[in-house]
């Protein structure tokens, strides 16, 4: 198998376009029949929830290159919750989705190893091709994610940069700002994982609300993937998104959630008679919005 | 109900020590004949798991006020670990122990709350009594976990310093260091959660070295409970945790996990024929260990 880095490019590059759907199911907006099955009781809502996603992947996959599961809206649901998580990551790779796990994970020493077995190895779990984690605990703690990551091929995105109003009261605490020394520790962890490529498996969340502040993580890091939340619902657009980009269009991931998820609920659209359908129309839109994006990078 | 850090230390005074036991479950550590069930497949080790758990919580509930699952071992095993550490959770509360679950979870906005729900609400898993929670990202990130622990009158142990070697990179940044910083906010967000109490339900993680530096989180944060891992195994003792308590013994708890867990494993406890015995044995060492510094609380 080729490395997560090479892996995600091709993807890209096969289905024209950096786009990443985070899969975060709310019971209260899923399309019907799903929204009713879900009503009644948490195990039919997990059942819905597993039924959901497989549809929802059906009309995804001929477009997108790669799909962001959120596990807390899994975990919510408890054990069947959990089980629809990990069907949804089988069912993904099965129609050829990259599977990127949204569980922002962070432990010390053999806890980490655990939970990196747990998602890369493939044994109890369907194997993640990447996952996030949280650097708080610091050098060693991210090590054995490394490690498991590179004996499997994997990806990982470390938080740098989150997108949230309040990042950064500890994100932007001293001097230079704690993001930015996230930031060089990704660069030297990835440069273990780079694999001959210019591409590290060792990525970065960076939700940089301006365009210099892409610009200056990326060259933090500038052989580091770039998850780029908030495309959409969370206020941003791909404006500004070009710094994250080479010109063969690779380097960044865009994410979008809910303006994918929830579009089937939009009112101007509600002349397209299926879900599935209102779900591609908002599809088409994300990557016609992203196409310049990419095609502009530097 | 009472608010978490009430039920702590009732807890604490009924069983006579502020010991926690941390469940890390591994398969190649279990005692037999759990091990040898455990070897074949991941589903049979997901079975010896749950079914060791429970013989465990037998052990430990007369003397045992609190245990620490941590979500990493249980999640390796798949669907069948996840339901082995819920059914842990809900045997535990059934034993009248409190559950602390360290899962170091962390997002931001709807996901938090997905997250918190999850676990505190007892809806789709058994509620926890306290979870562990990362800051990184931020104070927006870490409010809907305090404001879902508050409605469920549950507790939050926040990461502030942890006691891996290479904690330091990230929670020594800057001047004051990024875990005073945290520290700060943790004593903030607690004073929200007090009840009336001179003990808040927002505690903190604090792995300190050195007995000057617990002195020195304890007094940026007079209210929050702290928990004290490390002891045993990660090389810590008992000595120098006395800053941590108050002179009715409340203010920490300090945990243990390989120490107990593989108890069975010593070669100096094999005149004892049991596992549960040997575990036993090393509670009672550590609750030894721990009595005088709980009375020499300050």
């Amino acid at each position: 198998m080729k490395h997560f880095a090479t892996r995600l490019w091709d993807a890209v590059d096969q289905k024209g376009n950096a786009a990443m759907i985070g899969l975060d199911p709310r019971p209260d907006h899923f399309p019907q029949p799903f929204g009713m099955r879900a009503q009644n009781s948490i195990s039919e809502a997990a059942v819905a929830m597993k039924a959901y996603h497989r549809e929802l992947l059906d009309v995804l996959a001929p477009k997108i290159p790669i799909v962001k599961p959120q596990a807390a809206f899994f975990e919510a649901l408890g054990v069947a919750g959990y089980a629809a998580m990990l069907d949804a990551m089988a069912y993904a790779k099965e129609l050829g989705i990259l599977v990127l796990l949204d569980a922002k994970r962070g432990d010390i020493g053999s806890t980490s190893t655990a939970y990196a077995k747990a998602y890369f190895s493939g044994e109890a779990c369907p194997a993640a091709d990447a996952l996030t984690i949280n650097p708080y605990l610091g050098e060693d703690a991210c090590q054995p994610f490394l490690e498991v990551a590179q004996q499997h091929q994997a990806g990982l995105f470390v938080l740098v940069k989150t997108s949230n109003p309040g990042a950064g009261l500890f994100q932007d605490h001293g001097q230079p700002p704690l993001a930015d020394q996230v930031a060089l520790a990704v660069h030297r962890w990835g440069l273990q994982n780079m694999n001959g490529c210019s591409w590290s498996s060792v990525g970065a969340v960076v939700g940089a609300t301006r365009p210099a502040e892409l610009a200056h993580f990326r060259k933090l890091m500038p052989h580091a993937p770039l998850l780029l939340p908030g495309f959409g619902f969370q206020g941003g657009s791909a404006d500004g998104l070009q710094a994250a980009f080479d010109s063969n269009g690779h380097g960044g991931i865009v994410n979008s959630s809910r303006g994918i998820l929830w579009a089937h609920e939009r009112k101007d659209l509600q002349h397209i008679p299926n879900w599935q359908d209102r779900v591609d129309f908002a599809v088409d839109e994300m990557l016609q919005a992203l196409a310049p994006v990419q095609k502009a990078g530097v």
